[in-house]
């Protein structure tokens, strides 16, 4: 090769630049991850190299990671998963028989006895018929096929994947996929990323940010102009907007996806983070069913759960499992296809959602103390989303719903006209430039509202639920303007 | 609602359908997890209801899952990983010191303290210094940058997460990605779910299978008449074909993708398995920096590995990561940005990696162990390759290259005419009948040539590497027709 041709490329400069990578990627965003996160682990570095700084630690109530935030693992999963990953330990006489006889049912299921085999692409099939016993019992005795149960790496694994199935067509014909407002942004990443268009219906904030048919119908309808809308979206628990939905509204929301056509997606990944008095998790596939064959031979729906939330936590090792209703036998061909190309989901996560879906039993010896961890674990969630509420109501300019369930609270804000004005200098939107005056002059680490959608002019942050009053001093920067 | 709008909307069937679906999925297809793989679990629940067959369990030969076949996993990785998940154990004086030192460090880096907390997006921050490390001490010094290493689910996430972030363009402008054939059929599963253009070029049978640059040539030349080639995929030690790369044959190859402004994608996931004399595992990187500033500043790459091949084969805990050379900073935030949208690898897998790049030392406790096992694992893959080609070459019809490395022979076969013609009259690709007939007749499980690609009127099939000659019983097959 001559030097001349090597000069020739390197005047080209690098084959993949901004300019030149895939566009919708460059439109993804996640806000929970997103630049005032990358912030507050600057900060953090900072502190630790000995910075003077208003504060002494972050509070990093951006994200719902149960463990980072001091939560204790529930003692009997871990040592199921101490026993799978060196079954050596099955010969020791500190670990319960219980905790024994799980761990030797999740081995003989797996190649060679190892967790560190490949599982099927659809998970372990034990474990599947694990979890669709729990969903029975869970729905009062309403059928579930292991068949339809997908296990996945975590919930967001199988959300993209049944998005991805869905999406197809061009200009006027392409899939419209309908979200809250709020929503949890790995929606909106993954409409960009698969190039889907975004229907935005708008949660009613006067009303405990419940869900409003007549706003469905407004968005669908408006959609329709220019987009093929095919997928409807719900988060119940909501996240970041903690409602929990009444019955009465999820029969009304699987009319309208009947009614309108619509492929139904029950995100119910903070099912067991129900706290308010009168409040109850009723799961869609449930409600389905009760309505009647009219609608459960007929809506197609897939429900989303997953290890990293209620009272377990366990983010990192990314189990999770979606049920899928009513799916074309054809396409869940297809569906078993896409998933093989990534093999198996984590056997590890795969393991910890069997023992979720299968908990000591109360004739089993480790079921008082799973017991009492659950119950510390879920009381003392319940007390911070009273503390949270109660905290963010004392703040003047802020105001919050009630907090029904999950783990986030979503306060509105009311910034002073001299707040947004600074805002706009900076060319920053107003509640971005809040949570960063928030960070660097208090080490409270949020997530703002437009991170996660919110009507024109109103402005929030999304919350983490909070330990103590001592947490929350941000008062002082609406009070600064 | 009206029961006529109902009687519609049954009408109109379902929304998600074959036909209805995103037809780049419908484009995918994996060979191994494919028909053959779905026939054989099938097989192995009639043998294991009392079903008579000329054979009593299936050789799962279609996969390279070494603990499903019977590899034991190495000791000191399971305890360490027995340690994290269940820190009590910590205070077991059955375990070696080194093992509880290694899980107290990767406890102290998690959120918490507790492999259940997500963690960096791009992995935990003190495993990514290891790897970095890894890769310093196996390239002789050349150094290796944490912030260019991102931890994955596995190599695959790695390698899709990259090809997304290239692929863009319509038409003629549509980004091409240059892939050997025989090719591992992940990279043709992603390049059809991303609707990229698929470049073939042939690896040399009649020369081990290795690599000629004027194939290379003659397949880009022809490519950019109708896409813009921007990516070559290598994959050294190869998969399915077992060969290992000259350094010469890399070193042309880096000048070539220069030359021709590729970014260059090198898959060597099989780094630890050589076995052939004479032969040994050049990486990518160490030969770029060699060549001199001219490429080592210029060339982007991408390097990927992984915790489910070489001596560990620990598949199910999806373990990997990659480095990427000269990515343009602007891209590198958009990567990290699309990596959190998955909020990050599991983390008992980045636990288990940062074991494999930092493994006992020689003033170690568990050294010993540790060598023994390992030693004894990779003297066996060893002495399997060299079994396995025997195997291959005694029996009529069938020519077996010699095997290198990585862990999979893909010998040539040559079917009677009469065999081909009941194969287009049963409507099967002819060596998927021969592959369908071993399995049914022999309980042999191999995936057809087709499913990786080859030359036009040959034949092939994919072997993992055998246990013995009971294992291999084709030729019947041959012979009958």
């Amino acid at each position: 090769m001559s030097q001349q041709a090597v000069n020739g490329v390197s005047h080209r400069g690098r084959v993949l630049t901004l300019d030149s990578m895939n566009p919708n990627v460059k439109r993804v965003e996640y806000a929970v991850r997103g630049p005032i996160v990358q912030r507050a682990v600057q900060i953090e570095k900072e502190l630790k190299e000995g910075a003077k700084k208003p504060f002494t630690e972050v509070i990093k109530a951006n994200i719902g990671d149960a463990h980072a935030m001091g939560q204790k693992p529930i003692t009997f999963f871990r040592q199921v998963l101490a026993l799978c990953s060196y079954p050596a330990l099955l010969e020791d006489s500190k670990f319960p028989e219980d905790a024994k006889q799980r761990a030797r049912r999740i081995l003989e299921a797996c190649g060679g006895h190892s967790i560190g085999a490949y599982s099927a692409s659809q998970g372990i099939e034990c474990i599947r018929q694990d979890v669709a016993r729990y969903i029975e019992k869970r729905d009062g005795g309403i059928p579930s096929n292991p068949d339809n149960i997908y296990l996945s790496t975590g919930a967001s694994d199988a959300i993209v994947t049944i998005l991805k199935l869905l999406v197809c067509g061009e200009g006027r014909d392409r899939t419209g996929v309908m979200i809250s407002i709020p929503q949890y942004p790995l929606y909106s990443a993954a409409l960009a990323d698969l190039g889907a268009v975004q229907i935005n219906y708008y949660l009613d904030e006067d009303n405990c940010w419940s869900l409003n048919i007549t706003e469905l119908r407004r968005a669908l309808s408006a959609a329709r102009e220019h987009c093929n809308p095919r997928v409807l979206c719900i988060i119940n628990p909501g996240n970041p907007t903690g409602q929990v939905q009444s019955r009465q509204c999820i029969e009304d929301v699987i009319r309208f996806a009947k009614e309108e056509h619509l492929f139904l997606m029950a995100d119910e990944v903070y099912q067991d983070n129900v706290y308010a008095e009168g409040c109850q998790f009723h799961s869609f596939k449930k409600v389905l069913f009760e309505m009647g064959p009219e609608y459960s031979n007929t809506v197609e729906m897939a429900s989303f759960h997953s290890t990293s939330k209620c009272y377990m936590g366990e983010c990192g090792f990314r189990g999770g499992y979606m049920e899928v209703i009513n799916l074309d036998p054809e396409v869940k061909a297809q569906l078993i296809k896409l998933v093989s190309v990534r093999l198996c989901p984590p056997v590890p996560g795969q393991a910890l959602l069997d023992l979720v879906v299968n908990p000591p039993q109360p004739d089993e010896p480790s079921y008082a103390t799973f017991m009492k961890e659950r119950t510390a674990v879920l009381s003392a969630l319940a007390e911070k989303a009273r503390l949270t509420e109660q905290i963010f109501n004392t703040v003047p300019g802020i105001t919050c719903n009630p907090v029904q369930g999950a783990m986030y609270t979503f306060p509105r804000i009311t910034l002073p006209q001299k707040a947004i004005d600074k805002a706009k200098e900076l060319g920053l939107v107003p509640d971005m430039f809040y949570c960063m005056r928030l960070l660097d002059e208090e080490g409270i680490c949020l997530v703002p509202g437009s991170g996660f959608g919110q009507r024109e002019g109103t402005y929030h942050f999304r919350s983490v639920w909070l330990n103590s009053h001592k947490d929350f001093k941000g008062h002082q920067i609406l009070i600064f303007y």
